[in-house]
């Protein structure tokens, strides 16, 4: 599968890309154990975006399997799942990791997060003061226990390990590699990702 | 416990109120079997209310416990969960039914809604524009199959059973009794609800 355009993005941060509606993306675990907050806006009003709270609806379950939808808080599908070579552990109930979060695990001083992230992809685009969605957590891996607490778990993911989707609006797509080093969803090891776009 | 002010929420409507930090209210299912969709705000910023993802990380669940709390998008404590006389059986997974949601089960012409009820209620406070939360839907019986399914079940609660909140926070609680007829979670039949703030 080669890319018609391979945005590399670096541990610890984000970027984004502008789709027009039908284009496949890949996203990639180069290392491994690393989890990947994506986001998804409306290049037309980015007050509608991927709603995990509409895509458990849509969908009828916590995660869409592939083949399967996620939709915006207008109910309208913005992507599609189309291939999963990961061991297909994703989560959808978790906010983004922001500064507050890490002031709370106790870090004291400015700790990069998948919010500054997604607000500095989406500023690149000229759009400033979005709303922050609900991300879809890419390879992360908090199951929901019996009792229904959630556990944070080290990602399942090996080297080259990639998610595939389908925009179906034109969108901004954004990835974080999530740069969580206290909980041990990344294995305490923040690492880079991958962004390909497959069609031109 | 006599409340010192009780509001009536007829069939699929809503109703708010404006509360300071401190004060107890119990949202009450009147006939039984009966959802609600409880939405909270901050009147300082509405830019900032209860959210899901953010109560889910913080309380390290799907809902909290007695004794937990809700927070905002701000990590913020805004509600406490203090008594449950009900089956217990909440749920905070599901976006809040919509016109389009109604559409896309069939219904033609205008039907009531919780989006619009929580609307109404906060335009009442001056407040237009505002964001959708994903909502604390309370008796809403929706639990998570082993493969990650929802089941949309109809409410388990007994006429007058009730939940009781604590603010945190000077805010706008709105509660809006759930007009979905469609599916079973209101056993096909809505009915009132009851919001009684219990101190001065």
């Amino acid at each position: 599968m080669s890319p018609v355009r391979r945005i590399e993005i670096p541990a610890r941060e984000g970027r984004g890309v502008m789709l027009a509606a039908g284009q496949r993306f890949r996203c990639i675990d180069v290392q491994g154990k690393q989890c990947g907050d994506l986001f998804a806006f409306s290049q037309a009003d980015v007050g509608e975006f991927a709603s995990a709270e509409h895509t458990r609806v849509s969908a009828g379950r916590l995660f869409p399997q592939v083949g399967g939808q996620f939709v915006t808080n207008k109910r309208r599908p913005i992507l599609t799942l189309l291939e999963d070579h990961s061991p297909g552990k994703h989560d959808m109930l978790v906010a983004a990791c922001d500064p507050t979060r890490f002031q709370l695990l106790g870090v004291e001083g400015w700790h990069a997060s998948c919010q500054e992230n997604l607000e500095k992809a989406m500023s690149g685009f000229g759009h400033t003061g979005i709303n922050i969605p609900q991300p879809i957590n890419i390879f992360t891996n908090i199951p929901v226990l019996d009792d229904g607490a959630l556990d944070w778990r080290p990602a399942l993911t090996k080297p080259g390990d990639w998610i595939m989707f389908r925009t179906e609006l034109p969108c901004y797509v954004v990835l974080t590699a999530c740069p969580q080093d206290v909980l041990p969803i990344n294995d305490k090891n923040p690492t880079e990702m991958a962004l390909e776009v497959l069609d031109e």
